[in-house]
């Protein structure tokens, strides 16, 4: 069996549409248990249905604008705190939320703890690529400012994850900067490449990337600062809904382009779900000491389901102990 | 008269579509002469045939893979070297291409000049927003690194550019950062905000926005070092490939989808169109002493109307001495 910890309140729609992916999961799944975490009339009669759940009753919610330290501090008897400190007990193997990112990632650096040796966690996050390709692009917010061997480390956690939850063998790393020469990139890039080159030149590192090739599938693995990666992932998404609204706006002018959006609707929709990333279970937080997965706030069914089994499917994959290897091996 | 001189040899595409572009520019514009730089065989042949068109003969072109200094150190009788002598000399007034960025920026830093007072010219790229409004986003990549005085210096040419091009009265700066706080992005990025704030907070600094507002026209100019503004432009331009890509492809898994693109494709064009920021004119190299524009190498007959147009309001909007004006008031 493996054990799933869920955040039953994370996210901006109802806890309902939580607890119905973690059904969905349950169904899927027949090695895994969960233990749900979230406020008593929410998880125990949905555990009382369910064989393999056990409910985590706690009594606080940490919203989604909240700061993260303040509210991991003050909500010590919230979902996200209480979820990761049973994870850190042994409780369970894995931990997944649809809650506030920042709060997530402060309660796990804190509540689990970093692998031995990581010197910053870091969020990956899929994005899709041509052809049905992905890519794993990190880190996605969590570290604005970063030095050259953090970006080695993020290499090497992005190719673990990249293996397990994407299924790559071999996976290549390529470095985002504003042109694909090797020179290109501010000071700090510049100096970025130098390590990757010397930590994977002859093996995994494919060198500079632009970011025109990050929704391509090209390279198995993006590697960023948290800033460019936080830009490069909102503007992903704001071209995305600009993209989507003007269609829209199309359709108010035209009766052709109304029908044509109506018969296009179901494939629009299936390019916007690629994007979420929900398929593969949301944004990964990678270098603590269990597999934590982030959901997006607005959250679905399938979302939580795949962001549940995703998260289950890391820890059978040995997320932590392959990161663990792959860092302590070149130290 | 207001004289443009123009790169007929610039972008991917044949010079012919660069010659019915200025055709339609002078047909556009009665006060508009230009100057066209290019190949005898092109140039001369189609300025005998209009009246307000004088040739520039040059015999070589940058080609748009080249590296830029090397390529106008070694070819000085190109048509951009020699184009933007020839704004330097008062022969034209401004200057467009759909060359290389890269050349053009460093051909017109040394061959035309800095304004007084610039510390580093910056390129500006008009984005859409929602509703019909749009912004402009500098320095999209002209500068890797850059101080928090610099940025201060785009805020202003980005208004400038903004006032005359995009007729917005009194532009609202933003800068572009992870988090929507003052306290959030890089150390970097948190000294340019207090500059930022320093110099406009109380008129026309609008804080931080993230790279969800790129497109939507909440703020009028968005500026950032060039390393995040390229990795902006170009994510932009990846999603938008991406999802006209996925779209091809439902269509052809679906007579439904098909039959939907095929509604949809004069409105998808539209959008597409303005998303290449063509519609006002392209790029523009701000902080060198003559307008500077420049579009898309990929270009067509309209943006190079557009391109010329836009240069020749730049012009009469003396944007080279607003910018002059502003720098100077803040030093």
């Amino acid at each position: 069996m493996t054990t799933i910890c869920i955040d039953a309140m994370g996210g901006d729609r109802e806890p309902k549409v939580v607890l119905e992916g973690i059904a969905a999961a349950l169904e899927a799944d027949d090695e895994l248990s969960v233990l749900v975490a979230g406020n008593e009339d929410v998880v125990v009669p949905f555990c009382a249905k369910h064989e393999r759940a056990r409910a985590l009753v706690t009594t606080q919610t940490i919203e989604m604008g909240e700061h993260p330290t303040e509210a991991i501090r003050a909500k010590k008897d919230s979902s996200i705190v209480r979820g990761l400190a049973a994870v850190h007990a042994g409780e369970a193997d894995g931990f997944f939320s649809a809650g506030s990112t920042g709060a997530i990632f402060a309660a796990a650096t804190f509540g689990v703890g970093r692998i031995r040796g990581i010197k910053r966690p870091a969020i990956a996050c899929p994005v899709p690529g041509l052809d049905g390709r992905h890519s794993v692009l990190l880190d996605m917010g969590a570290n604005a400012d970063v030095r050259p061997d953090m970006l080695v480390q993020f290499a090497h956690m992005g190719r673990a994850y990249s293996r397990i939850t994407l299924g790559v063998e071999d996976p290549k790393v390529a470095l985002l900067s504003n042109g694909s020469e090797d020179t290109k990139g501010s000071e700090a890039v510049v100096a970025e490449h130098e390590a990757l080159a010397k930590a994977g030149g002859d093996t995994w590192f494919a060198g500079n990337c632009e970011g025109t090739d990050i929704l391509t599938g090209r390279f198995d693995v993006i590697v960023t600062d948290g800033f460019a990666g936080n830009i490069a992932v909102k503007t992903i998404e704001g071209t995305a809904k600009y993209i989507l609204a003007e269609v829209k706006r199309a359709t108010q002018e035209s009766k052709r382009a109304l029908l044509g959006a109506g018969l296009l609707k179901p494939s629009l929709k299936r390019v916007a779900a690629g994007l979420s990333g929900d398929e593969y279970g949301g944004a990964a937080l990678l270098g603590v000491k269990a597999p934590v997965f982030i959901g997006h706030g607005a959250t679905s069914v399938d979302a939580v389901k795949h962001g549940t089994l995703a998260c289950a499917a890391a820890v059978r994959g040995e997320l932590v102990d392959k990161i663990a290897r792959a860092v302590a091996a070149d130290q």
